[in-house]
C-alpha cells in the first residue's frame, strides 16, 4: 500500500443556495480543490462523490458521471457512494483505498447535497429514508425523534443533563463564528438552547443541525505524485462499521457499535492509538450524538460524555478540541457533503490555517449515517505512514 | 494485488414481485449466494450493494447497512454504489478492488431494484434521473427517446436496418426461454418485434427491456480463502469509463466512449486481449445498444454491428455468443441488480452450468449507465491471473 497525500481542498459556502443547482455546487467545490492542489485537470484519473438523496431532492441520480462531465475531467471512472449522512466519508474512504492500492494516482473526492429545492416536510421525509422505512419512517419516527430517544436514555442511564447537551451546541457555535463557510456564524448561550422551540423532547431547535445546501471536495494523490506538493497532509487510515438499520434492534440506545468497529479498523490502518489524535471533527447532527461520539471513540468513559463536555475538554483549549470548524450544528449539514467537509477542516488544522487554530499533528473525522447504522472514520496526519 | 475468486452466486426470479419488499429481495439473493459459497456468515467481512433509485422507488436509502443487517452479517463495512443502470457492476468492481488489495478477504456483492411499487409514469420519471435532469428529462426526453436518437443515427450513418435490431431481441428471447430466472421465457420472431407497439420511433416495445423487480448476489474471496472452493471462477479484471451526462454533448451518437475507456482498463488489468473472450453479457436495455456494444468492444467494425448480428455471430453457435442468459431484454432489468446478474451468468458459463451452455474459458460483462455516461466492464476466467 502506498502513502496517500491530501493535495488540495475546497468547498462552497454552506447555507441556502436558492440561485445554484446541484451541479453548480459540485463545480464550485471541485474547481476550488483543483486550484488549491495546483494540478491540471488531466492529471486527475478518478472521481468519487458522496451524496445521499439527489434523486429525491433534485431528480438527478448518476452524479459520478455528471460531476466528471461538468468538471471537464474526461472519461475517467466516476462513482457515487451512498451511506445516508456518511456518504461523503464513504467516497473519501474508497478514493483512499484506490490510491493506496495503486489503481488511481490522483483522485478527486466530492460530497454534495442540495436540500432546499423541496419543501421542508419533503426534506424531512427524504432524510427519514436513512432509517428503517418500514419500521420507523412509516410510523412517523423522524431523525429528531430517533436521537431524542437516544438522548432520553442517556439522561436516564447516566445522569446526562439538558445543560450538558446545550453546551455541545454552544461550543460548536462558538467555533463556527470564525468559519466563513459556516451556515450560522452566530454565537449562542446555554439559555438560548434551553429557550429554543422544542423539536422532539428533550431536543430543542438549537440541538439540531440544519437543512443545508453545499458541496466539499479534496484531491488525493499517491506519495510519488505528491512530491511537488508543499507541506501535504497525509490520509493515513480509514475505518467503517455498520449496525442494524432500525434503532429498536440495537443492544444499546446510548452506544454506536459501528463507531467502535470503524475506530478499530482505522487505528490499525493508521498504525496509531486513539490518544495520538489531537483534534476531532465528529457528527453532531444532534447535540447528544457528539456526547455519544466522544464516549464511543474512548476520549471518556461511557456515560461521562456530558460531564466531559461540561469540563471544557472539547473546547479549543481543552484536551481534545472537537468540531473546531463549528461542526454540523453551526457549519450546516448538506448530508452527502458533510464527511468531506469534516476532512477538509481536519486538513486545515494540520496545515495550520484553520479558522480556530489548535496545535495538532493528527486528526480524525467521525461521520455517522442514520441513527448509527453506518459509521466511517478517516484519519489524517502531518506525516505519512 | 491478490487473485480474486467468485465463490458463490445467487439471484431471485426477475419479474414483478408484488408480494416482496426490497429487503426480501436482498435477503433471498444474498442467502442464495452465501449457501452456494458454502461459507458461514461470519466469514464475510465486507458488503457492497448496487442500487440506482431505492429512495424514489421505495422510500429507503442506506441499503448497505440495511442489507448487512437483514442478512445478519454483524457490524461489517457495508456500502451502496450508484451509477444509474451500471450500479451493480460498480459494487462488484469495488468489492474486487477491496479483495485484490487486501482490505477484504470475503466480500458479498449485491445488486437490487424494486421498481413496481410506484406507478408506471413515476418509474419512467425516476429512470430519467439517470440522464441529464436539467437538459433532457425536464423537456420530456425519456430513455427510450434517447436510445431512439442513437438508433436513428446508426441507421442513417451505417445502413443498419429495423430487422437487424429486431434480431437482437429475437436472439435474447431465444436464450431467455431456458432461463428459469428470466422475466420472460417467451420466444419471439422478427415479425413480432416489427408489429409490437411503437415506443419511440424506431424503437418498438420488443426492442425495450422491461421494468423489473429483482436482486442478484455473489461472494468474492481472496485466493487464500478460496482454497476450499471447488472449481472457483476467477474475477481477473475491471474497467470503468465515463462520458457527458447528456447525449447531445457527445462527439458521436453511435459510439459509447466510456465503453472503450473501460475496456482498455479491464483488459490491462486482466492481462488479456479482447479476442481471448469467449462469451459476453452486454447491456441490451434497448436492442440498438447491443449492436453498439459489439462495435465498441471491437468484435466488429464500427457500423457493422447490425450485419454482425444478422450473420448469426452472437448466437449460441456464433463467433461470440452474447447474452446467453436472455440479457436485459428477456431476463428483465431491475436496474441496480443488472450488473451483478450479468456477472452471475458469465460465472454460470465458466462453471459449465449455464442455461444455454457454450464452450467458454473467459467471459466479460458490459454494463452501461444512462445513455452511456457510465460504462463498467468486469472480466472473468476459469483460471486466475
Amino acid at each position: 500500500m502506498r502513502n496517500v497525500a491530501v493535495a488540495g481542498i475546497g468547498q462552497t459556502k454552506f447555507g441556502e443556495h436558492w440561485d445554484k443547482s446541484i451541479r453548480d455546487l459540485i463545480v464550485e467545490a471541485g474547481n476550488s480543490a483543483i486550484n488549491d492542489a495546483s494540478i491540471e485537470r488531466n492529471e486527475i484519473d478518478s472521481l468519487f462523490i458522496g451524496c445521499m438523496s439527489s434523486g429525491r431532492y433534485t431528480g438527478q441520480e448518476h452524479l459520478g458521471a455528471l460531476a466528471a462531465d461538468n468538471l471537464r475531467l474526461g472519461h475517467i471512472p466516476a462513482t457515487r457512494f451512498e451511506g445516508a449522512c456518511a456518504s461523503g466519508s464513504l467516497a473519501l474512504r474508497n478514493a483512499y483505498i484506490n490510491v493506496a492500492s495503486g489503481r488511481s494516482d490522483v483522485a478527486i473526492v466530492l460530497g454534495v447535497e442540495k436540500m432546499t429545492d423541496v419543501a421542508g416536510d419533503e426534506a424531512i421525509t427524504s432524510l427519514a429514508a436513512a432509517g428503517d422505512q418500514e419500521w420507523e419512517a412509516a410510523i412517523g419516527l423522524t431523525f429528531a425523534g430517533l436521537y431524542a430517544l437516544m438522548a432520553r436514555k442517556h439522561m436516564h442511564d447516566y445522569g446526562t443533563t439538558r445543560e450538558q447537551m446545550a453546551l455541545v451546541s454552544v461550543n460548536n457555535h462558538h467555533n463556527g463564528f470564525n468559519n466563513k463557510y459556516a451556515q450560522f456564524q452566530t454565537k449562542i448561550t446555554v439559555d438560548d438552547v434551553l429557550k429554543s422551540s422544542m423539536v422532539a423532547d428533550p431536543l430543542r431547535l438549537l440541538d439540531c443541525s440544519p437543512i443545508t445546501d453545499g458541496a466539499a471536495a479534496l484531491v488525493l494523490m499517491s506519495a510519488d505524485k505528491a512530491r511537488a506538493v508543499e507541506n501535504p497532509v497525509w490520509m493515513i487510515g480509514t475505518g467503517q462499521g455498520s449496525d442494524t438499520i432500525a434503532l429498536h434492534d440495537r443492544a444499546s440506545y446510548t452506544e454506536i457499535m459501528a463507531t467502535k468497529v470503524a475506530a478499530r479498523e482505522a487505528l490499525t490502518d493508521a498504525r496509531i492509538e486513539m490518544n495520538n489524535i489531537d483534534v476531532l471533527e465528529v457528527h453532531d447532527c444532534f447535540s447528544i450524538n457528539e456526547i455519544i461520539a466522544l464516549e464511543d471513540l474512548g476520549f471518556c468513559a461511557k456515560g461521562d460524555g456530558g460531564r466531559f463536555v461540561e469540563n471544557g475538554e472539547i473546547s479549543l483549549s481543552g484536551s481534545i478540541p472537537t468540531n473546531t470548524s463549528g461542526g454540523l450544528k453551526a457549519g450546516g449539514h448538506p448530508v452527502g457533503a458533510t464527511g468531506v467537509r469534516q476532512a477538509i477542516d481536519i486538513v486545515r488544522q494540520l496545515r495550520g490555517d484553520a479558522f480556530n487554530k489548535v496545535n495538532a499533528q493528527k486528526g480524525l473525522t467521525l461521520n455517522i449515517g442514520g441513527s448509527g447504522a453506518t459509521a466511517v472514520i478517516n484519519v489524517f496526519s502531518t506525516e505519512g505512514k
